[in-house]
């Protein structure tokens, strides 16, 4: 199932040896999965960078029409997709609606900031920060 | 730019209009940018759905082989890395880092509980809670 560690059994090992080539396996075996978790994160940062181009967008939209930096009754609405999403997925709800709550957070700190004047309003604006949650 | 709204300015209308007008333009935008945000956490949801299940690999590889549930040269490599990915995406590296850790320590914490015997090691045990973040 793992790739063979290049620590191979010399013939006429026995099971006195067993134990570090068990370790030398799970050792490539973790290399391996690792490779594809990094995959998955270069993935998930590139959709957080793009989720954060709309959210700023709505920011300097909310920020520019006098609309409230955040909405409960969206967010009410996004959590409650988000956990069936999660439960398709085999993903722990919970999980999922604490993560989106982290984002959110981060995002009306983001608007609170556009609606003070603390942040430009311009689409020329420094586009570094997190943007808007829903 | 944004989608024509139904409140359509008969001929004639004045600057006494423009500001319903304007306001259903940027209602018409928001919701068109938020179907925009569905679409891309449906994809964070799936997408962390599938670091998990690597994730929960590890800490059983971990659990079985005895190996610490975190692994803070790992931890401080994939940051690096994913600052770098961020500032590329031209995300805050401030706030990939800080997402990062979030979902690390959620991942630890499951680690510790596999490593402690409060999770099941099997590969048959519920798939539902997070796994491991490095």
């Amino acid at each position: 199932m793992s790739a063979q560690s290049a620590h191979e059994a010399a013939p006429g090992d026995t099971a006195g040896d067993a134990m570090p080539d068990a370790m030398a396996d799970a050792s490539a075996e973790l290399a391996a999965i690792r490779l594809s978790i990094d995959n998955i994160d270069a993935a998930l940062v590139h959709m957080l960078a793009e989720r954060f181009k709309f959210t700023q967008k709505v920011g300097r939209l909310k920020a520019a029409s006098g609309m409230p930096p955040s909405d409960p009754e969206r967010e009410r609405a996004q959590i409650a997709r988000l956990r069936q999403i999660a439960l398709e997925a085999q993903l722990d709800p919970a999980f999922a609606e604490k993560w989106f709550n982290f984002v959110v957070a981060e995002v009306i700190h983001h608007h609170e900031q556009l609606a003070t004047g603390a942040i430009a309003t311009s689409s020329s604006a420094p586009s570094s920060a997190p943007g808007d949650a829903s």
